[in-house]
């Protein structure tokens, strides 16, 4: 097994039509990622182990830990260890947060997780007045293929990016749906940009964490190659967000919010 | 938007070529399912809304929380609520486990990690002698797509079986691919299946944590239509197990262990 970032190349066996056949192949590397906060060990991501950095504090975004890249007062990576040092000027309740994070309802069934989800994000609906025409969207869509060099090669990672009304401004790619847009959402803290005219874009499935995802950042546009569930659709529709499925070749499906799409 | 289970009926923007039509639609059914083991909320989980019984207990099973049926005094689904009850016979320290889920490692990077998931197995490697033709597991992961309806419909769930040396004997859906292999396990568990002449198979990529499922589970087989990564062949190396990817057609590569395959 030989690792050169992205990919390792391993032998195989490969069968085929009845021959069976010694071969080189390459696969997507997969490598755990150690996050510390404040000097304490937070958590273990197993993920594509490039941008680590954007990674981490992605992750801890989307958790609820930090906000903003000025809450951030160090941020150390050791790429050859797979470690990244997050230091923040408050103090983090991690006992707290942890439990948060393991139940996210009081207790009362459906409804109250479905509402304590939405209360988390603790935000208004997404008002963007952006419009994009489809046009616009089904070109990012085939773009974001176009990007996805590694899925060529190994047919083993997703991709998102964020875009503006033109075109792509941030890319990534991981093994893991959720890592792929978290390294986004890093990029974005870090460079302290302004998202509320921004288009999140995913290779992948729009269940409802993603659209989570995309409210707290409270982008107006998620869109997909893939399925969304109907609870993706469900929390794009009080959450203001225009939720796009199925963007391929010259067609798209438009499950939420319509409004915005000419 | 109307919820017959499975699937939900949803109303639809569609472009096409252009054209702007409303029409209906079915998209894959999302549901929050709250397991409470010994009367505490444990987690919620975001999933298809079937086998909540064999998901929550699969669950709790991948966990390492629960290991067999007879730990389990008491079940109890409430289908409306989306909420399982699991009561233990013996006590369950949530903290220390919860503590466990969060921090792998040990801190020293990426050698401990690996060693400390290998370590949290506490099991020698899979050593069943069992041989299975290439044409066999083909015609299973071909039979596992017949299966897979839902997919078909909606464009987004992942599917999970169980085999013998013949035949798919337990099968799964769900959003997730994490989830649809936890319903296959729970069924086990309760059932009190004997899996070390079993064969696990899955139409989503084989990540580490999958292969890690077939190693608790003590599986020889993991099979997948989709790709595999680096740590998911090492692991695969390491417990034994013989990890086969791309089953497609006529053809398959196998990555670990290929004596068992004839």
């Amino acid at each position: 097994m030989s690792n050169n970032g992205y990919k390792t190349e391993v032998d195989i066996i490969r069968l085929r039509e009845g021959e069976r056949g010694r071969e080189k192949d390459e696969v997507v590397t997969e490598s755990p990622l150690t996050v510390f906060l404040n000097e304490k060990e937070f958590v273990t991501l197993l993920c594509s182990p490039q941008k680590m950095d954007y990674l981490a504090v992605g992750f801890l975004r989307s958790e609820g830990l930090i906000s903003k890249a000025s809450e951030i007062e160090e941020l150390r990576v050791d790429e050859d260890e797979g470690m990244v040092f997050v230091n923040t000027s408050g103090e983090v309740d991690l006992a707290e947060k942890l439990y948060g994070k393991r139940t996210i309802t009081s207790g009362c069934g459906k409804g109250t997780v479905f509402f304590s989800v939405l209360d988390s994000l603790q935000s208004e609906p997404v008002t963007s007045d952006l419009k994009i025409e489809a046009q616009t969207l089904l070109a990012q869509i085939n773009d974001l293929q176009q990007k996805s060099q590694l899925f060529k090669a190994t047919g083993g990672v997703h991709s998102a990016a964020l875009a503006d009304s033109e075109q792509i401004i941030v890319h990534s790619e991981d093994i893991g749906r959720h890592n792929a847009i978290d390294k986004i959402i890093g990029e974005t803290v870090l460079k302290e940009m302004f998202l509320e005219d921004k288009i999140l874009l995913s290779s992948g499935r729009l269940s409802s964490e993603i659209v989570i995802k995309g409210a707290k950042l409270r982008v107006p546009f998620v869109v997909s190659r893939a399925a969304p569930t109907s609870l993706s659709i469900e929390l794009a529709e009080k959450m203001g967000i225009t939720l796009v499925g199925f963007a391929r070749g010259k067609r798209l499906n438009i499950y939420a919010h319509d409004h915005r799409i000419i």
